[in-house]
């Protein structure tokens, strides 16, 4: 059984900051689980256009409103405690946080920890494996 | 992209009530995420003696306090907002809220939905599958 605290993550490298965003991977792929586990702060005011070509998401919010525009299909959806979005078909989409928002978010295939989005708003595929393959 | 609302969930039949516990069933295996998500509720009070044999589950304590018991190690660990378990063992543990838990828990392989707890404390395994054996 693994125990982890929140507090304890965001103090640890485990807790990445990026623009707009900052996600602390409470579980990631060396646990063995076969999902990552993020609890991700969205900044109010920020946009961010992502787009996970190589992973599922699924997020789910605890606190904080904003919105998120699901770009194929044009449709903007309201995000406030208690929404949940998946992102079944590796969706483009943009949120819009208009309070910061905290997040719970589920990862497939899991996170290594090492991932930043690139210029088009994805996680590159398995690190780990590019990094054999590159060997 | 799906969207989905708690209050919608709990309204529907994807909201399970048992002896101690409901759990909002917000995601399933037909969604085909790979895994299943759920906003779960742990009643003050309750001992629930759990144990997943058949599956890997994560568990984030949203609101509320309380105990876990890994009875593999005898361990037991509090449970508060930031809390985050993994059964990475298919540990065999009890839970004692304290007050009533809203937690976001997430399975793999994902729930169908008509899972029950045994005798046991575990969900079967995949009933689909069972199912297609038995047909």
């Amino acid at each position: 059984m693994l125990v982890r605290k929140l507090a304890d993550i965001r103090a640890s490298d485990a807790n990445v900051k990026s623009d707009g965003w900052e996600s602390a991977r409470m579980q990631l792929k060396k646990d063995g689980m076969g999902f990552s586990f993020h609890i991700t702060t969205l900044y109010a005011g920020a946009e961010l256009n992502l787009h996970y070509t190589n992973h599922l998401e699924t997020v789910y919010v605890i606190e904080g409103t904003g919105t998120i525009e699901d770009l194929g299909t044009g449709e903007t959806h309201k995000l406030e405690p208690g929404t949940m979005y998946a992102l079944n078909n590796h969706d483009d989409h943009i949120l819009r946080p208009e309070t910061d928002i905290i997040c719970a978010c589920v990862f497939n295939p899991p996170v290594s920890g090492r991932e930043v989005h690139d210029e088009n708003g994805a996680y590159p595929a398995d690190l780990d494996e590019e990094e054999a393959t590159a060997s």
